[in-house]
């Protein structure tokens, strides 16, 4: 069996040169040809800086042109690329540098510190840090080339935090991220004119995809430094972006932005990620006729692995869909029940790097992963992701998900955000409480939103605390991150 | 690295369980779902007669509805499909029965008589023969069904005839079935209005390679028994078919037919396969406003492997393309020389079944099958298919290639079909002579044709003689069998 395929970015620059491949908002493009020529100049460089096949290159950087061009670069090198967060503290950097055995970290000048840092802590010597401006291109190709992907080999390696203990390198194959392109494109097709907007970072794996489908597709991405509502309406409306990711605050911070205004015709849609969005919010986008496809996935799965179909997305809101054609699903639990969430398809991850113990606790043999989710299939088949065991309160024996009581407060009038996490209660175990981003135009009392919940929600389910907060804390992907609210109650009432 | 994936019509099942899976010229329609169900029915049948994974099963069928049902209910009990051409003579199946090691027959009441004799000179006994009418679908599921597909697992073998000795079975995996339906759809893109007119047998790659799109997308097909051109525009107009697969005579057929009118707006083009096409044709096919994408494939590459996209579709009107983005491509012989196509990618064949040596003759080690057909590359890349290395001409020392004549004389006034072979000439070893059907429109005289080809091409490639004949012989996807043009010089001969 032939599991070779021609390199991909060089396959789209004789397929089609002269087409854009990256639009930068500002101002940069860069055809297929001259991203070819400019990721082989640098390969060049690489090879002579000693960067050898199999090599771990770290890549510390925020969404820059430079970015896809040292990854396609390292890639027609062999060598293995690894994503740094650029949120992480210098302490965090240094574990993953040393867990992943970097030879070499690129990055930009912004973190210049942190990556000094982190690189001599890690034992790295100060040479082996190279900031975008010190790349001195060569006018001549690699002596070694990858002008073949062997769909097997390791080609990145991104952390995930677990609750507990150090984060893990999630391994995922050129095979992985080919099957994820590929899927995706046979779920939601591909027509002769689409064009992805990139806003998410592109060390995380959503980022990511999208500058793989940029090559697999030979698919044109505007490419921007970070999420802003004004801007990724501007760009959809005037460059002819037809495809967004996206996680929930970005959609309802462009919902509230267009006002009364609709997006263009030739936008396709949002693929929304990152965890169960609010059926308020999902409501809102179908009034506004935005086209907006739950889907889910995580590192392990190469970004979505489950999606909601066009078809089905008004039919079905609030489902993440069914698994996508070369993907399974299965639920750990009796039909209808909530349970864990388990996959298995060609994008799954092959392990975490050096974790044969972790691995083997969430994978099985034949290639399921358990996913720490969970979730419940409905009668069609739909996935219904209820939330992350790990977010789980368990109150009373009875089960509380915390993204159905954040759902319930994101519909109520006056409130902007909300995220809800489990404290410690001697009655109950644990019991529930809330945090809440109030909307800028009118004032919302602790009383008003106990009155709403208890209208809506059964008594157990009700938090058992309000705290304001002016911002809930969010990852690089604007991701919310349960875990860091308590951090705010503490300060909350330290005030009060 | 995972290489399964799930059974491709049991997901679609899932998926688009009432969408329209199979439509029929006769009105006959089947949704993933009952297509499913009756496959499985049909599995639990073939099971209790005794086949089993690995077994191998021939099918000789025209395109009726049970053909895919057979297939996919093979496919669910895991049986290699051995794919039988309904017109050959019980001898030549005899060998192919023989040398696939069936061990039962599926076919239907029309062949009854060549396959009882087929089988018998196999030493099938009757009972190993299974007409459509006989099958008795059960109502259980089999006890062993193939949910997954194992890319690598052997799916079909189809015969080839070379010039001389036995046909050779060409095996098909899972994996190159899939590979090469992905590929397509990279390359023309894939609508969610996307519906398949399949005309040519699906006995052969072509019409087959239609039916794993029909599963691996989620889209429709409109299955016709046969070509007629009448009825092929008809379906085109009324029932929303977006693409037809053809070869050069049909889409000449059905441009005649069109007269001054039109196809529709919603019918994206014509995959135009099976030998170079004549630009005459092509330019008049330009003229009509029909999109004609050339390709170039053949059974060993599950169809297309180099195909013409439809934005390069008028600028390079010749040119069968550029390598599908899985694929490459090489040329042996200098930059811009005629040389033979070298391919290689995930969807050619992993040999001849029991022919070592064969295999060995056309495949190297790493992948790469020398294809018996010459070509060249402009400077862009683009292939250029001239003809079939066995066809070739040689006259006084000059290479002549048959397309090229034919070409030039389907672009005379009053020729409907033009067919060029060699024969043997004491002077030159070598000499061209032409077979053409005139149109009925008008009287055409030889001198005429003579005349024509003097002004239009060398004098070493005139044709020395103009049989002026019926019909060209054609296989069973219409596809000119040169080989067969010297029997009409002899019926021709006889007569003058």
């Amino acid at each position: 069996m032939v599991t070779t395929i021609p390199h991909w970015l060089l396959k789209q620059a004789e397929l089609n040169p002269e087409e854009t491949a990256i639009e930068m908002d500002d101002g940069i493009t860069l055809s297929y040809q001259e991203l070819h020529k400019e990721s082989l100049r640098y390969a060049a460089y690489f090879e002579k800086s000693g960067v050898k096949k199999g090599d771990h290159v770290a890549v510390l950087s925020s969404n820059r042109i430079e970015m896809p061009v040292v990854i396609h670069s390292l890639s027609y090198i062999g060598a293995v690329i690894v994503l740094l967060n650029t949120r992480l503290t210098a302490k965090e950097l240094t574990f993953q540098l040393q867990d992943a055995e970097i030879t070499l970290m690129v990055t930009e000048p912004d973190f210049n510190s942190v990556a000094g840092e982190a690189a001599h802590r890690a034992g790295l010597s100060q040479d082996k840090i190279v900031e975008y401006q010190e790349i001195q291109p060569e006018e001549v190709r690699p002596t070694y080339m990858q002008t073949e992907i062997n769909l097997g080999d390791l080609f990145t390696i991104m952390y995930t935090s677990g609750t507990t203990g150090n984060p893990k390198g999630v391994q995922l194959t050129y095979g992985n991220h080919w099957a994820s392109a590929v899927s995706s494109a046979l779920n939601l097709g591909l027509s002769p004119f689409e064009k992805w907007l990139v806003c998410l970072p592109m060390f995380h794996v959503s980022g990511f995809s999208a500058l793989i489908k940029n090559v697999v597709y030979g698919m044109p991405i505007f490419l921007m430094q970070r999420f802003e509502e004004k801007a990724v309406i501007k760009a959809i409306r005037q460059t002819g972006v037809t495809m967004l990711s996206a996680v929930s605050v970005m959609l309802q911070r462009m919902i509230g932005e267009l006002g009364g205004e609709q997006l263009p015709h030739h936008f396709r849609g949002v693929l929304l990620g990152g965890g169960p969005a609010p059926k308020p919010l999902l409501e809102k986008a179908k009034e506004k006729k935005i086209p907006a496809f739950q889907t889910y996935g995580m590192t392990e799965t190469a970004s979505q692995i489950v999606t909601l179909n066009p078809k089905d997305a008004l039919r079905k809101l609030g489902s993440a869909g069914k698994p996508l054609s070369t993907a399974s699903l299965k639920i750990d639990a009796a039909v209808g029940e909530v349970g864990e969430i388990i996959v298995k398809g060609p994008m799954v991850t092959t392990g975490y790097f050096k974790r044969e113990e972790a691995t083997e606790e969430v994978m099985s043999e034949d290639g399921w992963l358990a996913t720490g989710d969970l979730g419940y299939l409905d009668e069609e088949g739909f996935l219904f992701v209820v939330d992350r065991r790990k977010d789980l309160i368990i109150s009373g024996g009875e089960n509380i998900y915390p993204a159905e009581i954040e759902s319930v407060l994101a519909g109520m009038e006056g409130v902007r955000e909300a995220g809800v996490t489990g404290i410690k209660d001697e009655n109950w175990g644990q019991v529930p409480v809330a945090f809440i981003v109030a909307d800028t135009n009118g004032a919302i009392r602790e009383e008003d939103v106990l009155q709403f919940c208890n209208s809506e929600l059964a008594k157990y389910k009700c938090p058992k605390e309000i705290h304001f907060v002016d911002q809930l804390p969010r990852n690089a992907s604007n991701k919310l991150m349960r875990r860091e609210l308590l951090c705010l109650r503490k300060v909350d009432g330290d005030k009060g």
